[in-house]
């Protein structure tokens, strides 16, 4: 079985937007074990969406369209594929009402234009959009598929998940391909690939690794049936395990702040986050997880060295003597935040996130961490260096301080 | 003139790797005011490579290649389309030499297959790489061109900078397309897009709006000379401010984060915020801006009712009247948090993220605002709907509440 890919969108062209619709959808089809030949990405033009189908069609059996979905008038993706294959338009009332509902809950009146996304070509399945307005159409031709999803990545994931995939599963029966991604944090690549060296390079399951800010990832591949796909996956698994231990802390879609949360939960433990240069990030990733109330008491940034002082009990003088980025302020950050809040543990974050604002003493870059429990105060002292950027040193501070309370909560 | 842009790679097929590339070649044309209809995409498979090749020539003047330029057996673009275009391969002994001196300065010994990249089409010229060993190739045939470049996007800027954008520009002779991003938020796209109904569709500047989440960007492209598409750019965007006056906040890559800064910043205000549904986000937002410290205070993330109460000061009995999503509560969360950082402003934000915790009268997606001044406190009530799904209605409450303040602002 081969598939076919098309973009649609005259701002893909001028380069305005990468592409990762086609990459996401590459990586669903590969895993799938359909082969892509061809990927074509034309404008919004009636004319050159209808010959893009037409060329698709002549060497594929499944097409995957994305983009041109919406209530204007630069949105004519549907009615283009429509006509050349000769299916007339027809309004879907179910499909009109769940917009008119849309609009009714935001108490937004909606424009005539909207309803537009009601048409669907005659014969064809609406693919229902649980994340929009505009719903995917899904067009058998005699066994050549067709399934045309918004431009939108939010809501082309929901629709390639629900159904798309579901659907191309049940055509290709047996074989497939499954990768496990076994997540990394603490050390660099090439760290964690010199532990796994002779790991690397297999056939089946192969093992690779992806380079992230702040974390590692390992791709476990297996091909086979679901069986023997499970298998190996759980060999090459348990072989990354064995040389990484705790290097390790989750696999597939499990964020850092997610198992975090588990592991407070696991134990009835609760925590609160004082924050300096990370700005809020540590409290908006940890409150990202569904139902993190339960652990998560509150966080306090503390900007300004006042608010340190004030709202933490940061000492004066020890930010007069060791300066705001210090394991001293980190530590009593931490302390302070856990005192407030009557929270099992405390995590501070202070540090130079830079552009500007660095010295010879304390470079952009430079992040002290502190952990408060019953028992004791800890710091950590990290320099990420200036390479990362702002944004960039943001986040790995935040990926060391939720790391820090990882590491203690698995050892303790 | 019109210019086709053919990625060839495997690894962009399966998904491996999102084709940037071919997003910057789209821009370099477009700025060049080149109109690009169609880009491909084909695996490292000669007969495809030819395939694609055959279809662009036979509707571009200018076709742009990338990838498939290295030493390795995949690599195989330069011999795949001089087969298509009857051109012998010939060695080229400046480009062989070039490579045996990459290897001397390195210390390492080139291996037998490296020669390979030295091998160019039977009158074509070799584009020098300064950043790595496989040379570009540039093929004219009868006026239309090829330009063959490696698929690593560092050499392939290099080439582009130095040779390709050079020999494009003599052949269209000083038009380009510049474009201007005009962001709006607070309004919906089809909202929007009624109010400039009558600007859309123009040709030269064209508006196109896109929808992204919680804003509305409206991109105005002209093209011309420079100056003359300067006019017309500005005349494009005294249209759409004319209809959509203080709807627009920014333009091009300014974030609402970064203008409700600049607007602070300009009075010489200050802001402290107080979040629960949104976790920290707005204040993460505020503290992405470099030099934020400026105006930005404190945060505090009350996602519990006892931090409310205790960090905040909302009195015990609005939380059991009213509940902790209630109007109420954010006037009082924006009040504690202003009485308590000495701000100019109180901002807050309480609401239901989901994807539990909704009631019939306290529905997911809904979100109260507030803002606190010296003379008076405001709230808004907004209801998102559960489509967004929790991330999304945390960047919508977080956008809506940001745009609140801006709008405050700007209005006294």
């Amino acid at each position: 079985m081969r598939a076919e890919i098309i973009s649609v969108g005259t701002e893909l062209l001028l380069g305005q937007i990468v592409d990762t619709n086609a990459a996401y959808l590459g990586q669903q089809l590969a895993e799938l074990g359909i082969d892509v030949f061809f990927k074509q990405t034309v404008g919004d033009n009636p004319a050159r969406v209808r010959g893009a189908v037409r060329l698709a069609l002549s060497r594929a059996d499944v097409v995957l369209i994305t983009g041109g979905l919406g209530p204007t008038e630069d949105d004519l993706t549907v009615a283009s594929v429509a006509e050349e294959l000769n299916l007339p338009l027809e309004p879907h009332a179910e499909i009109a009402e769940r917009i008119r509902q849309f609009f009714e809950v935001r108490g937004r009146v909606p424009t005539e234009t909207v309803y537009k996304q009601a048409l669907i070509p005659t014969g064809a399945r609406a693919i229902p959009n649980s994340r929009g307005t505009a719903p995917g159409v899904h067009i058998d031709q005699d066994g050549r598929e067709l399934f045309i999803m918004p431009g939108v990545p939010f809501e082309m994931y929901g629709m390639m998940e629900s159904y798309v995939i579901p659907r191309l599963r049940e055509r290709t029966g047996g074989v497939v391909i499954r990768s496990r991604v076994l997540r990394v944090t603490g050390e660099g690549e090439s760290t964690v690939e010199a532990r796994i060296k002779n790991l690397i390079g297999g056939t089946s399951p192969t093992i690779a690794p992806y380079a992230k800010l702040g974390e590692v990832h390992l791709r476990v591949t297996a091909k086979g049936t679901p069986s023997d796909v499970a298998a190996q996956l759980d060999a090459g698994e348990a072989g990354l395990r064995e040389r990484l231990g705790e290097m390790i802390y989750g696999t597939n879609e499990e964020s850092l702040e997610l198992v975090v949360g588990r592991l407070l939960g696991e134990r009835a433990a609760t925590l609160a986050v004082a924050e300096s240069c990370t700005g809020g990030l540590v409290a908006k990733r940890l409150t990202d997880i569904p139902g993190s109330s339960a652990y998560f008491l509150e966080g306090v940034v503390a900007y300004s060295n006042e608010a340190k002082r004030d709202q933490l009990g940061v000492p004066a003088t020890s930010i007069e003597q060791h300066g705001a980025v210090s394991a001293e302020v980190a530590e009593a950050m931490a302390r302070g935040i856990r005192d407030r809040a009557g929270s099992t543990y405390g995590l501070s974050v202070t540090g130079v996130a830079g552009p500007t604002g660095g010295t010879t003493a304390k470079p952009v870059g430079l992040v002290f961490l502190g952990l408060a429990t019953a028992e004791r105060t800890e710091h950590r002292r990290v320099n990420f260096g200036t390479e990362a950027g702002r944004s960039g040193i943001r986040w790995l501070a935040a990926q060391a301080a939720l790391n820090l309370l990882r590491l203690h909560i698995q050892r303790s």
